[in-house]
């Protein structure tokens, strides 16, 4: 009775932000497949460049997404491409990030899969990018990037920087692409009962990885000024390990040495939901709790 | 970008519980329609029985239903029926059980649009319980179902007991059945560090709504024997009103007149996710959240 549907998150970063036609050409694959669901998806004029995030399961995800890098590369010509942000090809990045029912392991194996197609179907050089490089001087999506659309046909013939597949030159228009794995962020945010974004920045010093705190969390002290309430707000990069509760008991244990107390919280954008019931199964010391006792989940087996 | 697929929980009781073949053919409709999800069915050979929990999207669920009471009227005849457990039917009783994006109000529309179809449909004499009844009397399913099958022939004529749909008089074979609406159960039990039977009892009775405690509360003490724990065992009648942390707390509260303190919690059972996510967001006191937040609720929508 097991619920074993597969949910996976992937956010393709394409560039063309500015004409309409071309970005809902682009969108569209995403639109129809059963088993995918579109989100959101943003262009910026400015960076000429267009965010998608879609989630689904891994088969159909990986079809739609693959139509619309066909569209993108055939819509898309780099030579032509300017923009604020920084970007190497038409399909820039391809991040893929676990949800439900999925090992980083196996998202790591889907990218992989993923970035195979790409270099042999489109003819475009790949860099396998964080949890799925094949080299620690690949993980960093900046630096891999560095030298943007331009550099990068001189830099695939380095020997540190040759692609992880498809062919040995940069594509003529399309550029080259990063494809890789990473978990998903939960942006958390404390609020404190004191205005003082020294206090809120100095809890931030203690409760982040940086300062000796906690191995999956940034944080930094910010200003609430319309409420005069001091924030510690943070980035949980892998709430599988560095759980929200495990935050929130930790921002109330450095804030107790200014005096200070929460006065609530706030969750920004989307999260797995697993990365709520923790925080429930741990106040309430659920003991065997199995997201199968969860009727909507039941419904998606 | 609102998550509105509406779920509903339907928990109808059929009298068959010997028969495998009768019992599978009962079953099947709820296998193979899109948009609904069979959970469970258990059938009990002494009550002479079949339970079956099924969710699903309200249109789909209906028809479902309706598809399996017609099998049930044709295979099952109470002139022959003979078990432990009360019966006045071959469809026994019909709750439903609003889980998500359903409203209680909607949830009884639902039960009397399903009543007076199986008044119509199947010609058997229906009563509406629990929150859809139509007077107080009604709303008690034991009341209701009073002298069974074989009494229903001359109950249905008593003024107080003329049925709400369908005919005047009882099915011949198929008596007659009750249809209602009722919120989920919530089966929570917390867990104390001793095994002093008494105390939790003690507590359970303050809790409950018996006790002058939570409105939608019923609890009582158990021993767990090979633990040496004594629990408070609570059932929970609506959650969106008396939420699980609140029950969980006054149990705490409670628990200090005794030095005793929790240990741990359990759910027994499913629920929906919403009774969680509560929790966590009163624990963490999350400000603003919605749903709409949770990735996996946007894959349903």
């Amino acid at each position: 009775m097991a619920n074993l549907t597969k949910i996976v998150e992937c956010v393709p970063n394409f560039s063309e932000g500015r004409d309409r036609e071309k970005i809902e050409k682009i969108v569209n694959p995403f639109r129809t497949r059963n088993g995918v669901k579109l989100l959101n998806y943003s262009n910026d004029e400015d960076h000429n460049r267009l965010v998608v995030t879609v989630v689904g399961e891994p088969e159909p995800l990986k079809e739609a997404l693959l139509e619309a890098i066909g569209v993108a590369v055939e819509v898309i010509d780099m030579t032509k491409h300017s923009g604020q942000h920084p970007r190497m090809g038409a399909v820039d990045v391809v991040p893929f990030i676990p949800i439900r029912n999925m090992e980083m392991e196996e998202t790591i194996e889907l990218s992989r899969e993923v970035g195979q197609i790409i270099g042999e179907k489109y003819g475009i050089p790949v860099f396998l990018y964080e949890k799925s490089a094949t080299a620690p001087h690949r993980e960093n999506l900046a630096k891999v990037r560095k030298g943007e659309f331009e550099g990068m046909a001189e830099k695939v013939h380095e020997a540190e920087w040759k692609p992880d597949f498809g062919p040995a030159d940069r594509h003529a228009t399309a550029g080259c692409v990063a494809v890789g794995a990473r978990m998903p962020l939960v942006a958390y945010n404390v609020n404190l009962n004191t205005s003082d974004v020294a206090i809120a920045d100095a809890i931030a010093k203690k409760v982040r990885h940086l300062g000796g705190g906690l191995r999956f969390c940034k944080a930094m002290g910010v200003e609430l000024t319309d409420r005069k309430v001091a924030q510690v707000s943070m980035n949980l990069t892998d709430y599988t390990k560095t759980a929200v509760y495990r935050a929130h008991e930790m921002v109330r244990m450095e804030a107790k040495r200014y005096g200070v107390e929460i006065i609530g919280s706030e969750v920004i954008g989307l999260l797995p939901m697993a990365a709520l019931i923790d925080c429930a199964e741990y106040y309430l010391g659920i003991e065997n709790f199995s997201h199968d006792q969860i009727l909507e989940l039941r419904m998606m087996e």
